[in-house]
């Protein structure tokens, strides 16, 4: 009889999810009897399986290529009991290895239920398999779906910087990333000539001043009567309060609900009208890219689809050679050069499980609202280089 | 010596507006002295011109494969002096024909442009080279620039239907068109099967009832925990009052400054947070999809991509075959069939000029709230079919 695996996806969905989930099928069902949970862990504790062995080859094609989590995802963090539940049932079913395609929160998950695991005096092989479009696991070069991601915000730009052009203004886009900035970073990608937007670029990293902002904005609009700004979603003050946050707290919070910082217009929309109001500028424009930079059908990059599909298959091989419990992931370039190629390893769950990276200080220009020329040459083979022939100029 | 004519653009830029001027100067340049006036008619009144025939084929591809408007676009609507001033311009440069590319306010200019002329006894041609991502003109099938558009809506909606498949919820997106329903229309294009979303559609030409958006809302989510939901910026109530008009000076006037449509998230929050009140529901998220629908980079539709080219061509053609002042359009199609190819046509400016089209009645289903099986017909052929293949089941 055959040995039997589990696979399971957490966290938010991204462009290439389903690469990884496809990967690990296609390798571990040479060896294994290979069964999903549906909606990650919570799949586990309610008896929600599915077995994947059986899915025929056509239909996981369509499956590496769908964005979202096939098997269904979840944002439950099982604390030690919840875990303790997991762990007893993948006993009861004789799951010898269990896959999680997750965030750092997943590989935290991992962590507990194979330390409750070990308590018991039993053992099961977890292994975490990485993905999230914020890039911020630490000792990882880059995570499975930030690649994508980041193609879609910088197409995104790409094509708003021409519509700028075309009818001058100010335009404000709010990227996702509560703590990391890479995706906001990203914006710049895709820019042909120093001129083009985004013109100014806030991180999360750096504390965000409403005047600095206002000064940065009106230095660049007086000179050249239009402007394109990329804001992260998180971008805090000086005590680490998310801006989003205070907004709300002080005057929104009736119509606005709540802090939840995407799936929703505030942030953009209170910037918009600072400057309107301070800088007396009339066309200014605020778009919050939305659940899209990581949903979005037809803008995955085919470096990071391949890289996630890889990534699948090599967890399942590495679990052959490595009896413990692990993480997956892209090891950390020395340098950014044009001939790039992932080099995966195995890290322990300890040292990625609840850590966050964050865009290292070279990646910022010094004037703290842009990206520096590291961070390009760093970014940039991720989403497939000039996957596109287009002018910003006549 | 050569004829000289003029090439200008107005309004809202498309993905492939163009791909239209690329069209134009190719063709007439064969012929004439192509020049072009930046940001439309206010270009004309600056004497802010360029010669086009000039610019080499390497650079032609390069920005007939750029979304924008790259002569720069304005929002101007010329009154009758303003229109007599450019027609004395144009006289003075003895340029003989001018084509503009814009919406119906363009369509509109160049009537007033033809008969300011007329009156001063000279005589300038003046045609029209349609685009618009609404679809609103009226005896055109469908509009350069509208396909573009919906491919990249629908893309959208497609993957946000996956995204909330992984983490079931409430998504609502708020899509441009302040009049016509098409673009909102054209997020069920890629629907695979009959449950995946927009499970539900709001559309300009529908009465907006927020009681009824509610029960219709709960209706959905109790049977399947999860909804999809496309409005239009342009709903109405009864009265004929813009919804997001009603909020703003109800209660957001101060926090959002104007009724602007786009560029900012007014409209989704207002709704995202009503269904949180009202029906008790959590998971509920707003993404206002901005300026990305008119200027994404990759997004464009191929054919519509060959037919913006191809209506900037042939309007230079059709132009010397007919003396007269035109509108060049895309014929309406009597069915909807698979083998879809466009016939264009010329129409008089008077036709066209200052008037809207509608979504027809049977493209909307019987409880007004999705749309019909017609309108699918009609429009997926636009998108270019399934030009990708993905799954929403495993």
């Amino acid at each position: 009889m055959k040995k039997k695996i589990l696979i399971a996806q957490g966290g938010g969905p991204t462009m290439v999810i389903n690469k990884s989930l496809v990967g690990i099928i296609e390798e571990a069902k040479k060896e294994y009897d290979v069964f999903g949970a549906f909606n990650g862990v919570r799949g586990i504790v309610n008896d929600n399986f599915i077995n994947l062995s059986k899915i025929p080859n056509q239909k996981l094609y369509l499956i590496e290529n769908s964005p979202g989590a096939s098997l269904g995802s979840t944002r439950d963090k099982p604390d030690k009991k919840y875990c303790n539940e997991i762990c007893n049932i993948l006993q009861r079913k004789k799951i010898s290895k269990f896959f999680y395609i997750g965030g750092n929160d997943s590989s935290d998950s991992l962590k507990i239920i194979g330390d409750e695991a070990k308590k018991n005096n039993s053992y099961i092989q977890c292994i975490h398999v990485p993905k999230t479009i914020d890039n911020d696991l630490v000792l990882n070069d880059h995570t499975p779906g930030f690649g994508s991601a980041a193609k879609y915000v910088s197409s995104l730009f790409a094509g708003i910087n021409l519509d700028v052009n075309s009818l001058p203004g100010i335009y404000i886009g709010i990227v996702m990333g509560r703590h990391a900035g890479f995706l906001t970073a990203s914006s710049s990608l895709l820019k042909q000539k120093k001129s083009d937007g985004p013109n100014l670029i806030y991180l999360p990293e750096i504390d965000f001043s409403i005047n600095k902002f206002l000064k940065d904005v009106n230095e660049h609009y007086s000179k050249f009567g239009k402007c394109v700004i990329a804001v992260s979603e998180g971008i805090k003050d000086k005590n680490g309060n998310l801006i989003a946050e205070v907004i709300s707290e002080k005057k929104e919070k009736d119509a606005h609900g709540n802090s939840q910082l995407s799936g929703s217009g505030m942030l953009g929309d209170y910037l918009s009208n600072i400057i309107k109001k301070k800088l007396k500028i009339k066309r200014v424009r605020a778009d919050t890219l939305g659940y899209s930079q990581r949903s979005f059908l037809g803008s995955a990059s085919e470096i990071d689809q391949r890289e996630s599909k890889l990534i699948g298959k090599k967890a399942v091989i590495f679990s052959k050679k490595n009896v413990m419990s692990f993480s997956i992931g892209i090891e950390e370039r020395k340098n950014f050069t044009l001939d790039y190629r992932a080099k995966l390893i195995i890290n322990e769950l300890s040292n990625i499980a609840g850590k966050t990276k964050y865009m290292p200080k070279d990646f910022i220009n010094k004037k703290k609202n842009n990206v520096s020329q590291k961070f390009i040459n760093y970014a940039l083979p991720l989403i497939g280089k000039k996957f596109i022939k287009f002018t910003s100029t006549i």
